[in-house]
């Protein structure tokens, strides 16, 4: 039993992904709410010990055919040459998946929608994916990233957006030790223009789904909003649409659409 | 007829001050909600005119008295030397008034608790003030600034929290003319300290309370959380107490605890 991984004090349980090892058996596992721990802990600390009961309803069902949901905007110039963004169809269905994530998928559709509503027309192609299958096994991220290597598709850049639709913070960067510290400096040279916004650009992890296009040299970077908020509902019933602030929303799309039109317009 | 000013559409219309100069008449005004709105232009654009009934009950009461609520740790070397903190205890009582301003009350008064926690004696004397009437003609700051004169009680520095509770982006500064400058130079010298955790010193209005202050030479500062939410929830009825983060508040009233112990500890 495990207790939730959250600062807040409520009823809700974060589901999650289990990983055995072949050297231990099979073991039932589950992950309780804070309140839930709060209690136990509190049970053991007075009688020295606690019996707990637990239903459980989970099952491993056999896989079914699913799809990555692809967008694109051509290149004028460089049509085979992709800046790409993305976020994940799936989610834990305990509750929407509204900030884990569908705000990472309604901002990635939006950024398309916003570089369209300017009129802008891109150089490369600016691809918005819809990845499936994050959360159990990344088969769409690993799907998409073997489909561009046999395309030779030359991926520029790929952002994803999965962290919540909350107020934007930064970016962070990462990619392959050959090239990453040239990319990421030239980079750094866009930073002053977001930084009036109060964010910064940082190395670090990007998006479970792109991070399979590593290999094709591709920048790889992660929408980082603010972060207090997005593990009270990661993984839980809780995380419904209603906990969605439409500007904040609104402000990320707008974030990852100025760095796409960016790097696009300029190269990296 | 006056659209509320929040870009959120909803139903809750925001209330506030009307104020009222001597060469108009005192007619009657109200801000409608932003859907309210909404469907009044809809309705003129449709139409050409509008035919709206609307039903008001506020009234202006006579004064009766009321009282800021100071509590403070005595400096151990200079204790009449003050540093500052402070909300408001009045609210638009529409709602609970949590972000406006419960979250700067709840705040001011954890930072004397913060400072108590970790055993620190201050040098100056901490004042967390919770100021009275700041919303409808500003008598518990204009009260305190006059007593503090009348007492000569020097002013270091007064912080107010009256922008939300939510999560720390950084401190705004302002003051006297003739000394903001220096002063404002020797806290930029502390910035780096909070930039680490997304917080940048500027420039820039302080808080309504503490304002009257500005006489004493003290230097005056506005704690800046995150501005997003805050006026989809000023002044109206979901002004309520669930939409405070625990952990956000909890961060804003760390990172004014930090800047009060590196004033006093360091000076000005």
């Amino acid at each position: 039993l495990v207790r939730s991984m959250s600062l807040r004090l409520d009823d809700f349980p974060h589901t999650g992904t289990l990983i055995y090892d072949s050297t231990h058996a099979l073991i039932p596992a589950a992950a309780i709410s804070t309140l839930a721990a709060e209690k136990l802990s509190e049970a053991i600390r007075v009688k020295g010990k606690a019996t707990v009961s637990i239903q459980m309803s989970c099952q491993t069902l056999p896989d079914v055919p699913s799809f990555n949901v692809i967008g694109e905007i051509r290149g004028s110039e460089r049509p085979n040459e992709f800046i790409t963004i993305g976020g994940h169809l799936d989610s834990w269905d305990v509750g929407h998946g509204a900030h884990d994530d569908g705000a990472g998928v309604v901002q990635s559709m939006d950024v398309l929608r916003l570089l369209q509503r300017i009129g802008y027309k891109p150089r490369h192609t600016i691809r918005c994916v819809l990845f499936m299958n994050e959360e159990n096994g990344l088969r769409g991220g690993k799907a998409y990233a073997a489909e561009a290597i046999r395309k030779a598709e030359k991926h520029v850049c790929a952002i994803e957006s999965d962290a919540g639709g909350f107020t934007p913070r930064g970016f962070s960067f990462e990619g392959d030790d050959a090239v990453f510290a040239t990319l990421f400096q030239r980079m750094k040279a866009l930073e002053p223009l977001f930084e009036p916004y109060g964010m910064k650009f940082s190395k670090g992890g990007s998006g479970a789904d792109i991070s399979p296009l590593r290999s094709t040299k591709a920048l790889l970077s992660g929408y980082q909003p603010d972060s207090q908020r997005y593990f009270d509902y990661h993984h839980t019933a809780d995380d419904t649409f209603d906990k969605v602030n439409k500007r904040e929303l609104e402000l990320g799309a707008a974030s990852m659409a100025a760095l796409v039109y960016l790097i696009d317009k300029y190269g990296l």
